[in-house]
């Protein structure tokens, strides 16, 4: 099988690296527009050759792992270029304008339009993980526009390296996620300007600062190349999510301001509640590991 | 040496794990309010035995790791009780109002107001762990106003729990806390109300939620007892980094409303930045290590 993966980044580069051991005969050509990148992903075996735009026509099965606006324009040439039984997946972070693209394309039934829900803060080939996606989820949109034997090709790779999948629309999809990842970006960005404008002294960051402010700030390492676009294309279900949380920090903030110490106690109470979700995130991965072992 | 631990938690309950492992001949007695964390803390032993409030003036050496208003109330009836060689420390999140407190005290050199960089979002007896103060920062605020041999004994005992002690008036503890401790706890607590307000149907939250979110929504287990009387002492500088975190969301909002992707790069660039600050604290971490193992 010839797997073309566009894009050898974290996403794609740990992609590849699980396919490889699921797939022996996989051979995986990578493309990629930075050459550092392609040189990277060569020398930590995530791809076995770099590739051209004109080798698709040989390919049997493309990963599309590359920021969000890139894909938008990209989707369709590859759909042009590919083979009737060619499979073309991604895992962009955003599902409703890329659908839109391609709903016309001759060959929309070539795509089955995914988001893996896995990452880390950090970007590149030599970020790439062995196992990044075991247990975790694969949402898919619009599943029933895609072949059926490609479907089918899909899932086996997708349950060979250990994800489970969950399917949605795209517009659902692009609410739900602004609020359980691009707004936490977005806190965790604005989260560290705040304490960088303030801390003009970083050797007093340093020794202050604990793990828990480490745990809420992580997420503003990751690449502004990659979320710039998602929040472009999301920017209606973002925007909406920002108001909502900074109506809520204003609400707290008055709260303390009038003394209402008590309602300020409910308000962390109430959210608290928060441990039985990610939790019931945890159980979920166990009880999938126990399925695994089976 | 008779240690009294008063409150027998997260804190209190580690520090005494730790001492224990390097005092072979501390013997902890144990005061806390609620009989089931005696209970719990007797069957962990983190304590060697129950003690009351009259037991005190055979202390040599008393934690008080208790929320922020009971230490208040408490901490002058705790030295107006121990002997004069008692070394009294604490480990309160907030130091300006508790020094206030003491200013006039006649045993106020009996008394070392700490603040030790460390925790979980967890609580309770059952939360404590061995190593939890491993190369984390105890902020030691008014040092000279403890007396001199106190100030040894104290010294000898965070050194060889492995602390690293930096020196700051309790104004500037306060202030500089409030930004990188105090306002991430509000950030996450206000994260995680804002998805659970919206996400009524929490299967959904468990499907789609990624390790950024448990990442950026941790603090938001915290305990409300103990961070409600934090946030009330500490009310003019938490006010002042939620006005400034509350204005820097607004204007990324606006940047997104008005379609300037442009800037909404370069805000996430420049505060990519905390890479090296995070980094640094890594680092530090490590030549900290190094410098134990010699």
């Amino acid at each position: 099988m010839n797997v073309f993966l566009i894009g050898t980044g974290l996403i794609g580069g740990s992609f590849a690296l699980d396919l490889k051991s699921v797939m022996k005969r996989a051979r995986i050509f990578g493309i990629d527009q930075s050459e550092k990148h392609l040189d990277e992903a060569l020398e930590n075996g995530l791809i076995d050759e770099r590739a051209e735009w004109e080798d698709l026509p040989k390919a049997d099965f493309v990963y599309l792992a590359i920021p969000v606006d890139a894909s938008l324009k990209v989707l369709p040439e590859i759909l042009d270029l590919v083979k009737d039984d060619c499979l073309v997946t991604d895992a962009g972070s955003t599902k409703e304008q890329l659908c839109k693209t391609v709903e016309g394309h001759p060959k929309r039934r070539n795509y089955l339009a995914g988001h893996p829900i896995a990452g880390t803060e950090f970007s590149g080939p030599s970020a790439a993980l062995h196992g990044l996606f075991r247990n975790k989820t694969n949402i898919i949109c619009e599943v029933e526009k895609t072949a059926f034997k490609l479907q089918e090709r899909a899932l086996e790779v997708f349950n060979a390296i250990g994800m489970r999948i969950r399917y949605m629309d795209p517009a659902s999809h692009d609410r739900h996620i602004a609020y359980v990842s691009h707004l936490s970006h977005i806190s965790s960005f604005m989260l560290g300007k705040t304490v960088l404008e303030k801390e003009k002294n970083e050797r007093d960051i340093f020794d202050l600062a604990g793990s828990g402010f480490a745990s809420t700030v992580r997420l503003a390492k990751s690449s502004p190349a990659m979320w710039t676009p998602i929040f472009n294309q999301n920017k209606k279900n973002v925007l909406e999510t920002l108001d909502e949380y900074i109506s809520n920090l204003q609400q707290f903030r008055d709260l303390m301001e009038n003394d209402n110490f008590e309602e300020v106690y409910n308000e962390m109470e109430k959210t608290n509640h928060i441990k039985d979700v990610l939790n019931g995130i945890t159980q979920d991965e166990q009880l999938k590991l126990l399925e695994n072992g089976k």
